[in-house]
Protein backbone atom coordinates (compact mmCIF):
# COMPACT_ATOMS: atom_id res chain seq x y z
CA UNK A 1 0.00 0.00 0.00
CA UNK A 2 1.05 3.80 -0.42
CA UNK A 3 2.03 5.92 1.98
CA UNK A 4 -0.95 7.83 3.73
CA UNK A 5 -3.52 5.33 2.74
CA UNK A 6 -5.77 3.56 5.63
CA UNK A 7 -6.03 0.42 5.76
CA UNK A 8 -9.21 -0.79 8.11
CA UNK A 9 -10.02 -4.31 9.28
CA UNK A 10 -13.89 -4.91 10.13
CA UNK A 11 -16.01 -1.38 11.58
CA UNK A 12 -16.19 0.01 15.25
CA UNK A 13 -19.63 -0.71 15.21
CA UNK A 14 -18.73 -4.86 14.98
CA UNK A 15 -16.76 -3.76 18.35
CA UNK A 16 -19.48 -2.12 19.77
CA UNK A 17 -21.64 -5.22 19.31
CA UNK A 18 -18.78 -7.86 20.73
CA UNK A 19 -17.91 -9.00 17.69
CA UNK A 20 -14.18 -9.97 18.79
CA UNK A 21 -13.71 -13.59 18.65
CA UNK A 22 -11.76 -13.82 15.26
CA UNK A 23 -9.99 -11.38 13.06
CA UNK A 24 -7.12 -10.30 11.18
CA UNK A 25 -3.59 -11.80 12.08
CA UNK A 26 -1.47 -8.98 13.43
CA UNK A 27 1.49 -10.16 11.16
CA UNK A 28 -1.19 -9.75 8.23
CA UNK A 29 -2.58 -6.27 9.54
CA UNK A 30 1.52 -5.02 9.66
CA UNK A 31 1.88 -5.65 5.90
CA UNK A 32 -0.60 -2.73 5.29
CA UNK A 33 1.54 -0.11 7.34
CA UNK A 34 3.69 1.16 10.51
CA UNK A 35 1.45 3.63 12.53
CA UNK A 36 -1.53 2.75 13.91
CA UNK A 37 -4.23 1.37 16.64
CA UNK A 38 -7.17 -1.31 17.00
CA UNK A 39 -7.28 -3.84 19.47
CA UNK A 40 -6.61 -8.16 20.40
CA UNK A 41 -8.73 -11.06 20.24
CA UNK A 42 -11.47 -10.86 22.55
CA UNK A 43 -10.44 -6.90 23.40
CA UNK A 44 -7.71 -7.77 25.92
CA UNK A 45 -6.08 -4.30 26.12
CA UNK A 46 -5.21 -1.30 23.27
CA UNK A 47 -3.37 -1.97 20.12
CA UNK A 48 -0.72 0.72 19.20
CA UNK A 49 1.53 0.29 16.03
CA UNK A 50 4.31 2.54 16.35
CA UNK A 51 7.78 2.87 13.48
CA UNK A 52 6.39 -0.67 12.60
CA UNK A 53 6.69 -2.11 16.06
CA UNK A 54 3.47 -3.66 18.13
CA UNK A 55 2.46 -3.23 21.22
CA UNK A 56 0.04 -4.53 23.18
CA UNK A 57 -1.24 -2.09 26.68
CA UNK A 58 -3.27 -4.52 29.25
CA UNK A 59 -5.25 -3.61 32.04
CA UNK A 60 -2.80 -4.81 34.54
CA UNK A 61 -0.60 -2.13 33.39
CA UNK A 62 2.18 -4.19 31.87
CA UNK A 63 2.63 -3.31 27.96
CA UNK A 64 3.53 -6.02 25.70
CA UNK A 65 5.78 -6.00 22.64
CA UNK A 66 4.50 -8.55 20.08
CA UNK A 67 6.70 -10.66 18.34
CA UNK A 68 5.71 -10.79 14.51
CA UNK A 69 7.94 -14.31 14.20
CA UNK A 70 5.48 -15.79 17.12
CA UNK A 71 2.45 -14.28 18.02
CA UNK A 72 -0.87 -15.83 17.03
CA UNK A 73 -3.23 -13.60 18.28
CA UNK A 74 -5.15 -11.41 15.60
CA UNK A 75 -7.20 -7.96 15.43
CA UNK A 76 -10.78 -7.90 15.21
CA UNK A 77 -10.49 -4.10 14.78
CA UNK A 78 -7.58 -1.72 13.36
CA UNK A 79 -6.10 1.02 11.49
CA UNK A 80 -3.05 1.31 9.92
CA UNK A 81 -1.21 3.24 7.73
CA UNK A 82 2.14 3.36 6.14
CA UNK A 83 3.12 6.93 7.91
CA UNK A 84 4.91 10.03 6.17
CA UNK A 85 4.22 13.20 7.66
CA UNK A 86 3.43 16.11 4.84
CA UNK A 87 3.63 18.55 7.75
CA UNK A 88 5.46 19.07 10.88
CA UNK A 89 4.51 21.71 13.46
CA UNK A 90 5.03 22.49 17.15
CA UNK A 91 2.50 24.01 19.78
CA UNK A 92 1.84 23.55 23.65
CA UNK A 93 -1.36 21.84 23.44
CA UNK A 94 -3.24 22.73 26.17
CA UNK A 95 -5.98 19.48 26.29
CA UNK A 96 -7.17 17.10 23.90
CA UNK A 97 -10.18 19.49 22.78
CA UNK A 98 -7.66 22.10 22.39
CA UNK A 99 -5.63 19.93 20.12
CA UNK A 100 -8.70 19.05 18.38
CA UNK A 101 -8.83 22.47 17.52
CA UNK A 102 -5.38 22.84 16.60
CA UNK A 103 -5.54 19.95 14.49
CA UNK A 104 -8.69 21.25 12.20
CA UNK A 105 -6.10 24.83 11.91
CA UNK A 106 -3.56 23.20 10.46
CA UNK A 107 -5.78 21.04 8.21
CA UNK A 108 -8.17 23.49 6.53
CA UNK A 109 -8.90 21.41 3.23
CA UNK A 110 -9.45 18.15 5.36
CA UNK A 111 -12.72 19.17 6.92
CA UNK A 112 -14.21 15.95 5.22
CA UNK A 113 -10.95 14.14 4.80
CA UNK A 114 -9.75 11.21 7.42
CA UNK A 115 -5.90 13.01 8.71
CA UNK A 116 -3.44 11.07 9.99
CA UNK A 117 -1.17 12.43 13.06
CA UNK A 118 1.86 11.62 15.53
CA UNK A 119 2.64 13.82 18.45
CA UNK A 120 6.16 12.98 20.30
CA UNK A 121 7.36 15.19 23.20
CA UNK A 122 6.83 15.52 27.36
CA UNK A 123 3.45 15.21 28.35
CA UNK A 124 2.24 16.86 31.52
CA UNK A 125 -1.06 14.14 32.03
CA UNK A 126 -2.03 11.46 29.90
CA UNK A 127 -5.24 9.82 30.97
CA UNK A 128 -5.67 6.37 28.99
CA UNK A 129 -7.33 3.94 29.83
CA UNK A 130 -7.29 -0.01 28.75
CA UNK A 131 -10.24 -2.56 27.92
CA UNK A 132 -9.69 -5.64 29.85
CA UNK A 133 -10.78 -8.16 27.33
CA UNK A 134 -14.49 -9.80 26.91
CA UNK A 135 -15.14 -12.19 30.14
CA UNK A 136 -17.35 -13.84 27.35
CA UNK A 137 -17.37 -14.46 23.43
CA UNK A 138 -19.66 -11.60 22.23
CA UNK A 139 -20.04 -9.28 25.62
CA UNK A 140 -20.44 -5.56 24.47
CA UNK A 141 -18.78 -2.71 24.61
CA UNK A 142 -20.25 -0.65 26.72
CA UNK A 143 -20.18 -3.70 29.36
CA UNK A 144 -16.16 -3.35 29.03
CA UNK A 145 -16.25 -0.08 29.49
CA UNK A 146 -17.82 -0.17 32.68
CA UNK A 147 -14.92 -2.08 33.91
CA UNK A 148 -12.31 -0.17 32.62
CA UNK A 149 -9.08 0.47 34.35
CA UNK A 150 -8.19 4.48 33.88
CA UNK A 151 -4.81 5.66 34.54
CA UNK A 152 -3.36 9.42 34.74
CA UNK A 153 0.64 9.17 33.74
CA UNK A 154 2.04 12.36 34.83
CA UNK A 155 5.42 14.07 33.35
CA UNK A 156 6.03 11.45 31.47
CA UNK A 157 8.04 11.28 27.59
CA UNK A 158 6.30 9.44 24.40
CA UNK A 159 4.22 9.89 21.50
CA UNK A 160 0.81 9.58 20.67
CA UNK A 161 0.01 8.01 17.47
CA UNK A 162 -3.88 8.68 15.79
CA UNK A 163 -6.46 9.29 13.41
CA UNK A 164 -9.27 12.04 12.38
CA UNK A 165 -11.75 10.49 11.29
CA UNK A 166 -15.20 12.33 9.11
CA UNK A 167 -17.90 12.31 11.13
CA UNK A 168 -19.86 10.57 8.08
CA UNK A 169 -18.21 7.49 9.47
CA UNK A 170 -19.15 7.28 12.65
CA UNK A 171 -20.22 3.28 13.32
CA UNK A 172 -17.69 2.58 10.46
CA UNK A 173 -14.87 4.31 12.34
CA UNK A 174 -14.85 6.02 15.47
CA UNK A 175 -15.48 9.97 14.00
CA UNK A 176 -13.34 12.42 15.59
CA UNK A 177 -10.04 11.71 17.02
CA UNK A 178 -9.14 8.54 18.35
CA UNK A 179 -5.42 8.48 19.84
CA UNK A 180 -3.54 5.55 21.55
CA UNK A 181 -0.29 6.40 23.48
CA UNK A 182 3.02 4.90 24.80
CA UNK A 183 6.11 5.92 26.56
CA UNK A 184 9.33 6.30 25.40
CA UNK A 185 10.18 3.22 27.39
CA UNK A 186 7.76 1.58 26.57
CA UNK A 187 6.37 0.42 29.79
CA UNK A 188 3.07 2.81 30.20
CA UNK A 189 0.44 3.45 27.72
CA UNK A 190 -3.33 3.04 26.28
CA UNK A 191 -6.14 4.35 25.06
CA UNK A 192 -6.08 7.90 25.20
CA UNK A 193 -9.23 10.02 27.03
CA UNK A 194 -7.73 13.48 27.90
CA UNK A 195 -4.09 14.65 27.56
CA UNK A 196 -2.22 17.85 28.04
CA UNK A 197 1.05 19.00 27.49
CA UNK A 198 2.70 22.21 29.17
CA UNK A 199 6.01 22.20 26.85
CA UNK A 200 5.96 22.10 23.09
CA UNK A 201 5.32 18.93 21.31
CA UNK A 202 6.33 17.93 17.62
CA UNK A 203 3.45 17.24 15.30
CA UNK A 204 3.38 15.11 12.27
CA UNK A 205 0.26 15.20 10.01
CA UNK A 206 -0.21 13.34 7.08
CA UNK A 207 -3.99 13.77 5.35
CA UNK A 208 -5.74 10.89 3.80
CA UNK A 209 -8.18 10.72 1.11
CA UNK A 210 -7.79 6.96 0.18
CA UNK A 211 -9.52 3.90 2.74
CA UNK A 212 -8.85 0.27 2.20
CA UNK A 213 -11.29 -1.43 4.22
CA UNK A 214 -11.37 -5.01 4.48
CA UNK A 215 -14.86 -7.04 5.92
CA UNK A 216 -14.58 -9.87 7.86
CA UNK A 217 -15.70 -13.09 5.76
CA UNK A 218 -16.53 -16.62 7.33
CA UNK A 219 -17.25 -14.95 10.36
CA UNK A 220 -20.57 -15.72 11.72
CA UNK A 221 -20.19 -13.48 14.80
CA UNK A 222 -19.59 -10.60 12.38
CA UNK A 223 -22.27 -12.09 10.46
CA UNK A 224 -25.21 -11.82 12.42
CA UNK A 225 -24.61 -8.72 14.64
CA UNK A 226 -26.86 -6.13 13.75
CA UNK A 227 -24.24 -3.55 13.56
CA UNK A 228 -26.71 -0.37 14.17
CA UNK A 229 -25.06 2.96 14.58
CA UNK A 230 -24.68 3.61 18.24
CA UNK A 231 -22.89 6.63 18.26
CA UNK A 232 -23.49 7.31 22.00
CA UNK A 233 -21.79 3.74 22.88
CA UNK A 234 -18.59 4.81 20.61
CA UNK A 235 -18.74 8.16 22.64
CA UNK A 236 -18.77 6.56 26.04
CA UNK A 237 -16.25 4.30 25.47
CA UNK A 238 -13.83 6.33 23.20
CA UNK A 239 -13.84 9.44 25.24
CA UNK B 1 -7.59 -4.10 -8.61
CA UNK B 2 -8.25 -7.19 -8.14
CA UNK B 3 -11.51 -8.77 -8.82
CA UNK B 4 -14.39 -8.40 -7.09
CA UNK B 5 -13.52 -5.64 -5.06
CA UNK B 6 -15.46 -1.53 -5.10
CA UNK B 7 -13.92 0.93 -5.71
CA UNK B 8 -16.06 3.74 -4.74
CA UNK B 9 -15.71 7.23 -5.29
CA UNK B 10 -16.84 10.34 -2.96
CA UNK B 11 -19.97 9.55 -0.64
CA UNK B 12 -23.06 9.06 -1.19
CA UNK B 13 -23.79 12.49 1.04
CA UNK B 14 -22.02 14.69 -1.43
CA UNK B 15 -24.19 14.33 -3.93
CA UNK B 16 -27.15 14.55 -1.33
CA UNK B 17 -26.01 17.84 -0.38
CA UNK B 18 -24.95 18.78 -4.30
CA UNK B 19 -21.56 18.04 -4.47
CA UNK B 20 -21.19 17.95 -8.48
CA UNK B 21 -19.02 20.58 -9.73
CA UNK B 22 -15.67 18.28 -9.37
CA UNK B 23 -14.66 14.31 -9.36
CA UNK B 24 -13.05 11.92 -10.59
CA UNK B 25 -12.31 12.03 -14.55
CA UNK B 26 -13.66 9.08 -16.23
CA UNK B 27 -10.85 7.60 -17.71
CA UNK B 28 -9.81 7.02 -14.40
CA UNK B 29 -12.80 5.51 -12.52
CA UNK B 30 -12.88 2.77 -15.69
CA UNK B 31 -9.23 1.77 -14.63
CA UNK B 32 -10.70 0.35 -11.32
CA UNK B 33 -13.57 -2.05 -13.23
CA UNK B 34 -15.65 -2.88 -15.61
CA UNK B 35 -19.31 -3.17 -13.77
CA UNK B 36 -20.63 -0.22 -11.88
CA UNK B 37 -23.07 2.75 -11.63
CA UNK B 38 -22.80 6.62 -10.64
CA UNK B 39 -23.45 9.87 -12.32
CA UNK B 40 -21.67 12.56 -13.67
CA UNK B 41 -20.62 16.27 -13.33
CA UNK B 42 -23.77 18.74 -11.98
CA UNK B 43 -25.76 15.06 -12.09
CA UNK B 44 -26.78 15.10 -15.65
CA UNK B 45 -28.13 11.80 -16.14
CA UNK B 46 -27.07 7.93 -14.48
CA UNK B 47 -24.20 6.08 -15.44
CA UNK B 48 -24.09 2.47 -16.14
CA UNK B 49 -21.13 0.90 -16.69
CA UNK B 50 -21.24 -2.38 -18.34
CA UNK B 51 -18.41 -4.80 -19.29
CA UNK B 52 -16.19 -1.89 -19.51
CA UNK B 53 -18.58 0.23 -21.52
CA UNK B 54 -20.07 3.19 -19.90
CA UNK B 55 -23.23 5.19 -20.80
CA UNK B 56 -24.62 8.39 -20.06
CA UNK B 57 -28.57 7.71 -19.79
CA UNK B 58 -30.49 10.73 -19.78
CA UNK B 59 -33.65 12.76 -18.63
CA UNK B 60 -34.58 13.36 -22.44
CA UNK B 61 -34.29 9.70 -22.65
CA UNK B 62 -31.29 9.52 -24.87
CA UNK B 63 -28.54 7.01 -23.82
CA UNK B 64 -24.92 8.48 -24.75
CA UNK B 65 -22.09 6.00 -25.12
CA UNK B 66 -18.84 7.52 -23.27
CA UNK B 67 -16.04 7.28 -25.64
CA UNK B 68 -13.33 7.16 -23.00
CA UNK B 69 -10.63 8.58 -25.86
CA UNK B 70 -12.22 12.00 -26.03
CA UNK B 71 -14.36 12.65 -22.89
CA UNK B 72 -13.94 14.87 -20.55
CA UNK B 73 -16.55 14.54 -18.16
CA UNK B 74 -16.42 13.62 -14.57
CA UNK B 75 -17.99 11.53 -12.09
CA UNK B 76 -18.71 13.18 -8.60
CA UNK B 77 -20.10 9.62 -7.29
CA UNK B 78 -19.70 6.00 -8.30
CA UNK B 79 -19.25 2.22 -7.84
CA UNK B 80 -17.48 0.28 -9.88
CA UNK B 81 -15.87 -3.18 -9.49
CA UNK B 82 -14.11 -5.52 -11.98
CA UNK B 83 -16.89 -8.15 -11.87
CA UNK B 84 -16.45 -11.83 -11.90
CA UNK B 85 -19.39 -13.81 -10.44
CA UNK B 86 -19.18 -16.39 -7.99
CA UNK B 87 -22.73 -17.54 -8.16
CA UNK B 88 -24.56 -17.75 -10.93
CA UNK B 89 -28.53 -18.63 -10.65
CA UNK B 90 -31.97 -18.08 -12.57
CA UNK B 91 -34.92 -16.87 -11.07
CA UNK B 92 -38.44 -15.41 -11.62
CA UNK B 93 -38.31 -11.97 -9.88
CA UNK B 94 -41.60 -10.36 -9.14
CA UNK B 95 -40.26 -7.24 -7.85
CA UNK B 96 -37.59 -5.28 -6.76
CA UNK B 97 -38.65 -6.41 -3.25
CA UNK B 98 -38.63 -9.91 -4.30
CA UNK B 99 -35.41 -9.79 -5.64
CA UNK B 100 -34.12 -8.31 -2.04
CA UNK B 101 -35.09 -11.06 -0.52
CA UNK B 102 -33.88 -13.31 -3.14
CA UNK B 103 -30.57 -11.92 -2.73
CA UNK B 104 -30.46 -12.23 0.89
CA UNK B 105 -31.36 -15.87 0.04
CA UNK B 106 -28.63 -16.71 -1.94
CA UNK B 107 -26.00 -14.77 -0.22
CA UNK B 108 -26.23 -15.70 3.78
CA UNK B 109 -23.22 -15.29 4.67
CA UNK B 110 -23.39 -11.61 3.72
CA UNK B 111 -25.62 -9.86 5.45
CA UNK B 112 -23.02 -7.20 6.71
CA UNK B 113 -21.23 -7.23 3.23
CA UNK B 114 -21.70 -5.75 -0.30
CA UNK B 115 -22.86 -7.76 -2.97
CA UNK B 116 -22.07 -6.82 -6.42
CA UNK B 117 -24.92 -8.36 -8.73
CA UNK B 118 -26.07 -8.47 -12.55
CA UNK B 119 -29.71 -9.63 -14.03
CA UNK B 120 -30.09 -10.66 -17.80
CA UNK B 121 -32.81 -11.33 -19.19
CA UNK B 122 -36.22 -10.59 -20.45
CA UNK B 123 -38.46 -7.77 -18.10
CA UNK B 124 -41.81 -7.42 -17.81
CA UNK B 125 -41.39 -3.91 -16.65
CA UNK B 126 -38.61 -1.74 -15.48
CA UNK B 127 -39.49 1.55 -13.81
CA UNK B 128 -36.41 4.10 -14.69
CA UNK B 129 -35.78 7.76 -13.64
CA UNK B 130 -33.18 9.61 -14.80
CA UNK B 131 -32.11 13.09 -12.95
CA UNK B 132 -32.21 15.87 -15.25
CA UNK B 133 -28.93 17.80 -14.02
CA UNK B 134 -28.65 20.53 -11.45
CA UNK B 135 -30.07 24.11 -12.52
CA UNK B 136 -27.16 25.43 -10.24
CA UNK B 137 -23.91 24.53 -9.00
CA UNK B 138 -24.53 22.67 -5.73
CA UNK B 139 -28.55 21.99 -6.12
CA UNK B 140 -29.45 19.48 -3.45
CA UNK B 141 -30.48 15.90 -5.06
CA UNK B 142 -34.04 16.18 -3.41
CA UNK B 143 -34.76 19.38 -5.16
CA UNK B 144 -33.54 17.54 -8.62
CA UNK B 145 -35.43 14.81 -7.37
CA UNK B 146 -38.82 16.61 -7.72
CA UNK B 147 -38.16 16.95 -11.26
CA UNK B 148 -36.95 13.37 -11.82
CA UNK B 149 -38.51 11.83 -15.13
CA UNK B 150 -39.88 8.21 -14.20
CA UNK B 151 -40.52 6.28 -17.31
CA UNK B 152 -42.19 2.53 -17.17
CA UNK B 153 -39.97 0.36 -19.54
CA UNK B 154 -42.44 -2.33 -20.56
CA UNK B 155 -41.48 -5.83 -22.37
CA UNK B 156 -37.47 -4.71 -22.03
CA UNK B 157 -34.89 -7.12 -22.67
CA UNK B 158 -31.51 -5.90 -20.81
CA UNK B 159 -29.32 -5.89 -18.09
CA UNK B 160 -29.51 -4.21 -14.23
CA UNK B 161 -26.13 -3.60 -12.89
CA UNK B 162 -26.32 -3.39 -9.17
CA UNK B 163 -24.87 -3.26 -5.72
CA UNK B 164 -25.55 -3.98 -2.11
CA UNK B 165 -24.50 -1.88 0.46
CA UNK B 166 -24.68 -2.93 4.47
CA UNK B 167 -26.68 -1.22 6.62
CA UNK B 168 -24.42 0.61 8.56
CA UNK B 169 -22.62 2.33 5.23
CA UNK B 170 -25.76 4.54 4.43
CA UNK B 171 -24.69 8.16 3.63
CA UNK B 172 -21.07 6.60 2.66
CA UNK B 173 -22.79 4.42 -0.33
CA UNK B 174 -26.61 3.82 -0.81
CA UNK B 175 -27.57 1.50 2.09
CA UNK B 176 -29.73 -1.87 0.28
CA UNK B 177 -30.09 -2.28 -2.99
CA UNK B 178 -28.64 0.25 -6.00
CA UNK B 179 -29.30 -0.67 -9.60
CA UNK B 180 -29.24 0.32 -12.77
CA UNK B 181 -30.81 -1.01 -16.12
CA UNK B 182 -29.83 -0.62 -19.79
CA UNK B 183 -31.96 -2.32 -22.52
CA UNK B 184 -29.86 -4.40 -25.27
CA UNK B 185 -29.75 -2.34 -27.86
CA UNK B 186 -28.40 0.53 -25.33
CA UNK B 187 -31.28 2.74 -26.04
CA UNK B 188 -33.08 2.96 -22.63
CA UNK B 189 -32.31 2.54 -19.24
CA UNK B 190 -31.92 4.93 -15.88
CA UNK B 191 -31.90 4.14 -12.05
CA UNK B 192 -34.13 1.26 -11.21
CA UNK B 193 -37.20 2.20 -9.13
CA UNK B 194 -39.18 -0.89 -9.82
CA UNK B 195 -39.39 -3.95 -11.83
CA UNK B 196 -40.47 -7.49 -12.61
CA UNK B 197 -39.79 -10.50 -14.43
CA UNK B 198 -42.65 -12.69 -15.68
CA UNK B 199 -39.46 -15.40 -17.38
CA UNK B 200 -37.19 -16.36 -15.51
CA UNK B 201 -33.82 -14.07 -16.27
CA UNK B 202 -30.31 -15.05 -15.04
CA UNK B 203 -28.70 -13.40 -11.53
CA UNK B 204 -24.35 -13.64 -11.45
CA UNK B 205 -23.45 -12.69 -7.83
CA UNK B 206 -20.76 -11.70 -5.89
CA UNK B 207 -19.94 -11.16 -2.27
CA UNK B 208 -17.50 -7.95 -1.46
CA UNK B 209 -15.79 -7.60 1.48
CA UNK B 210 -12.71 -5.28 0.13
CA UNK B 211 -13.83 -1.89 -0.46
CA UNK B 212 -11.43 1.17 -1.55
CA UNK B 213 -13.21 4.11 -0.92
CA UNK B 214 -11.50 7.71 -2.75
CA UNK B 215 -12.19 10.99 -1.25
CA UNK B 216 -12.25 14.16 -3.04
CA UNK B 217 -9.52 16.56 -2.34
CA UNK B 218 -8.95 19.89 -3.42
CA UNK B 219 -12.57 20.44 -3.57
CA UNK B 220 -13.79 23.29 -1.38
CA UNK B 221 -17.47 22.49 -2.41
CA UNK B 222 -17.20 18.69 -0.92
CA UNK B 223 -14.24 20.04 1.98
CA UNK B 224 -17.18 22.56 3.10
CA UNK B 225 -20.20 20.53 2.74
CA UNK B 226 -22.15 19.02 6.03
CA UNK B 227 -22.68 15.15 4.94
CA UNK B 228 -24.41 14.91 7.51
CA UNK B 229 -26.45 11.24 7.22
CA UNK B 230 -29.60 12.43 5.68
CA UNK B 231 -31.28 8.62 5.45
CA UNK B 232 -34.54 9.94 4.28
CA UNK B 233 -33.26 12.08 1.41
CA UNK B 234 -31.47 9.11 0.24
CA UNK B 235 -34.27 6.95 0.45
CA UNK B 236 -35.99 9.30 -1.30
CA UNK B 237 -33.97 9.60 -4.45
CA UNK B 238 -32.38 6.78 -4.41
CA UNK B 239 -36.00 4.36 -3.76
Amino acid sequence: MATNEIYQYSIMSGLIDGVANDGLPIQTLLTHGDHGLGTFRHMVGEMIVIDGHVFQMKSDGSIVPIDLNTCTDITPFAMITRFQPTQHTKAVIPSKKDFTRILGELTPKARNLFVAFRIDGMFKSVTVRTADGQRFPGERVIELGKRQVTHVLEEVRGSLIGFRSPGYTQGVSVAGDHLHFINTERTLGGHVLGFETEEEVHIGIAVISKVHLELPTDNSQFNEAALELDASSIHKVEG
